[in-house]
């Protein structure tokens, strides 16, 4: 990795994000997504993975599907399982997430404005932190979100498809950033 | 992408694999291993996708889960996710996956064989088809599967957990094999 160690965090929005129509809406927190996104930050030591949603309901629900691996019977079968899930932050809102840091705000989407979007690797130059911001559903709803300081260029694929699940999206921008 | 076109396919094991003991073992297949395999695969112009397991009643499931999206309502309302879900192909065992094609097969593992590894990126250079198989659970029973050309690299991180999931490992190796 070249130059000093840059301090990432990154943000999966529930809410606000657009629906299939355009609309603004918000999404459920899947139980894959919440593993998936614990798991490639810890392997790539990108922390904390903030998760995004207004309802209180679903911050108890990732407390169920957590507690397990962190103090029951999964805490001591899985330590790596713990690790990781223990940089899950529940928020109402990215700018609650923003509250936390003076980060730098990043936003990620398969159609981010062309003229104004950089690559990921280029925040490896940037002193942190820095805060990479995914959406659910079909994408986030930036125009109810803070601005941010810019988008990262998007996944470029070879084939007939468009869109990868947010996970592969994941994996792949923290791949090219710290590789 | 240097040199001429690769034909890479890949094949997604539940067995035999390993469990937590090392001993063999199969596992259920997955709704989202199902949709994430197909959705990055398509995405990077790899095909076809084998979901390898041996029990009859897997295949129906697979085929219940994926019957919306290639003929139901879903097919019309998300023509891309059909296009990526029916390069799914169902086997029995990995060599019935070999007996499709001339492949090259491929093995990955967090835990590959340090002396006989090579970079996923290294097959652009070299004619396909290639197979690159991933395995479920603790990772791939190599002494019950054919013997392969070799092992690629495992995906090294930098922080605190040495596992990703199987979704991400498949994202950043088609990552890194076609950009």
């Amino acid at each position: 990795m070249a130059g000093q160690k840059t301090e990432i965090a990154v943000a999966l929005v529930h809410h606000p994000v657009l629906n299939r129509l355009g609309e603004t809406t918000a999404t459920a927190i899947t139980s894959t997504d919440v593993h998936d996104f614990a798991r490639s930050c810890a392997f790539f030591d990108v922390a904390p993975v903030y998760l995004v949603h207004p309802a209180a309901g679903m911050h108890a629900l990732v407390n169920d599907m957590t507690r397990y691996w962190l103090e029951g019977a999964g805490a001591k079968r899985n330590p790596g399982r713990r690790e990781a899930l223990k940089q899950i932050r529940m928020v109402n809102t990215l700018e609650d997430a923003l509250a936390d840091a003076d980060y730098s705000l990043w936003y990620t989407s398969a159609n981010a404005p062309a003229d104004e979007t950089r690559t990921v690797e280029t925040l490896r130059q940037e002193h942190g932190p820095h805060l990479i911001v995914f959406g659910t559903g079909w994408g986030l709803d930036a125009s109810r979100l803070p601005e941010p300081n810019g988008w990262l260029s998007p996944i470029t694929g070879t084939g007939k498809v468009r869109h990868l699940s947010v996970r592969a999206a994941l994996a792949i921008y923290l791949d090219r950033l710290r590789c």
